[in-house]
């Protein structure tokens, strides 16, 4: 029996609809006992801010499919990614000093990542559970009174995509949402792991793109194509080469990989123009394969147009805590990262003046440096 | 779309895989804890008891099926059925005076309840967790050093096979198996819950019933046709109609109803002979359906037979607990019932000569009396 990789749960669709009632209640808790103290802590003009209205309604977000990781994972932990559907019906009013403000309904779809670990010998058994998107979810959120809060100097560089856009990246890797389910859990480790390791991608060349660039259709001229490199929420730009359907870069980048498996290395490459850049094509590499892998050089055939291969080199650098192993490279690549945690801070200045008289001061309770090795 | 009531789950089992390390390395720590104390305390001739070996082995139980209760059920709960395989690679050995018994390898099929019962609004969020099975499971324990045991006197009465349905009853309902998971929890109430009602089945009469006794298949006789009504572990016969396909028998049963949805009433009719008694064809009628229909009288065609029709009478008596409502049947039929809730005993007498002397007594903590209207 074949079973599909990602799998349909209708039953846990239904038990979400039963215990909805009963989320709704702590999260409705939670906004008002634990958001709003903090909201009014973070700015002297949100000191009275209140919550007027929390209500989450009676949609429940809907779970369309479900997969669970066997391999390349740790076995001291579950992962699973969701297929999250939420169109709800939530509605939230908020009075920030005299505006109101407030929600009522928001859209959200995307695969949520979901990590049990450390899975434990005693009760609770899980640890910890992280949540984080892969990919950027789609989000859509109906604002009421926003138009009026834009108005207000200072806050009217924003727009509510951009707020929009800065939740939603906010819920993207490398940023989690850890809860620990077991008392005096360090969860920090869990929501700042040591990431996977580092992909080095070597753009080199490409062929037989399709032609964009035409006067009036008639005269085939050439493109001036360019790559956009993109790993979760980094992206990388390889220089323009004019005029050139077989175009050779030449170029490395590198990306720190904080998930596998499922996270991926796109590639889209563009024809550049004075006014509107042409897509030429894609390109969708699994890192897991080549993790596995250590070494790809391939031509890859681009996806979503009609000619090209793009010639890539990959390699996979894991990250080794050994400073012996620490050498310079004679090429200029970077050979080491450094991670640094930075715990917490205090007596920091309120604005610029404040910095010359030296009572501010940042915590720096642990720095990790590790090592870049083939 | 139409999705089936009860689904694949195969991303569930990679997570049971994925935690059986950390599940049995509990479950062999209660065994060693818990169970082992708990099995010397029962008798002289085991306080010696020694497990030797404790090991579940690497196969994990599967969940063919899973299927979620949305209707006819408390709000407050979630109900799902798994249907579960084991085919288990579990070894126990234990040493019982100058006996050694074990286990080597268990097989356990069938349809597990799960109910987790009362939902809360804080951690965490599930007060207990109540398992059972609605029929009885197919249980196959393969046991090492069984036979030098049942050479034991007291014991040769017994048979290994006696004591595999002796397990297998007991994880039949009404036998339940709740695991608090808040603390102070009073699970008493969802160990013992009232029942859901009683259902009254009149078996009035059948026809044209399956021809089964013959002599030496040339003359055609009649059958002699009687029937066994079964809800759940109960199980009534009705008497005997002699030579008669179309047997009229006007007989009432009762069955206490402990868990909707999910219990049915199995009817299967027979035909009385001197040896081996044949098989005329049988019936499954469920009992949310006869719930929401309070009377149901109708002639049911029966299965797994090539001819005949039932005639019953089904009548849903729910439970109520208003004493004014209680009045005498005249028809001689039951009108009440009493459900005794024995909470412990202390001080009993070791054996029958010590009863004269007063010093036993019984903690009777609870009495419900419970009226049954129509």
């Amino acid at each position: 029996v074949h079973f599909p990789d990602v799998e349909r749960a209708e039953w846990l669709n239904k038990i979400l609809v039963q215990a909805w009632p009963y989320f709704t209640t702590i999260v409705e808790k939670t906004f008002k006992e634990v958001l709003e103290p903090k909201i009014r802590a973070k700015h002297v003009h949100l000191k009275t801010c209140t919550f007027t209205k929390i209500n989450f309604g009676d949609k429940c977000p809907r779970i369309n499919g479900i997969k669970v990781y066997t391999k390349e994972i740790d076995r001291r932990q579950v992962t699973l990614d969701l297929q999250i559907c939420y169109v709800g019906d939530c509605e939230l009013h908020m009075d920030i000093s005299k505006f109101k403000l407030g929600v009522k309904g928001v859209q959200l779809y995307g695969t949520l990542r979901v990590i049990l670990e450390p899975l434990l010998n005693d009760a609770p058994f899980i640890g910890a559970v992280t949540l984080f998107f892969m990919q950027r979810p789609h989000l859509e959120i109906n604002w009421t009174g926003m138009s009026n809060l834009l108005d207000v100097p200072g806050i009217n560089v924003m727009s509510d995509s951009i707020i929009q856009d800065f939740i939603a990246s906010r819920l993207v890797l490398p940023n989690r949402v850890t809860v620990p389910l077991k008392k005096n859990m360090n969860i920090a480790l869990l929501r700042f792991p040591v990431p996977y390791g580092v992909v080095r991608v070597h753009l080199l060349e490409a062929e037989n793109l399709v032609q964009k660039d035409s006067f009036l259709g008639a005269i085939r001229g050439k493109s001036d194509p360019y790559a956009l490199l993109r790993v979760g929420t980094v992206q990388h730009r390889s220089k323009t080469v004019s005029r050139d359907l077989n175009p050779l870069w030449n170029e490395t980048f590198e990306f720190v990989v904080h998930e596998v498996p499922g996270q991926h290395l796109e590639v889209d490459l563009y024809d550049e123009d004075p006014d509107k850049d042409d897509f030429m094509g894609s390109l969708f590499i699994s890192l897991a394969d080549v993790m596995n892998d250590r070494t790809v050089d391939e031509w890859f055939p681009l996806s979503k147009t009609t000619s090209g291969h793009l010639h890539l080199k990959l390699e996979w650098l894991s990250l080794v805590n050994d400073q012996e192993k620490l050498h310079e490279d004679k090429k200029g690549l970077s050979t080491a990262i450094l991670i640094v945690y930075l715990d917490n801070a205090f007596n920091l200045p309120k604005n610029q003046f404040e910095y010359s008289n030296g009572e501010y001061g940042a915590k720096k309770l642990k720095t990790n440096k590790y090592l870049k090795v083939k």
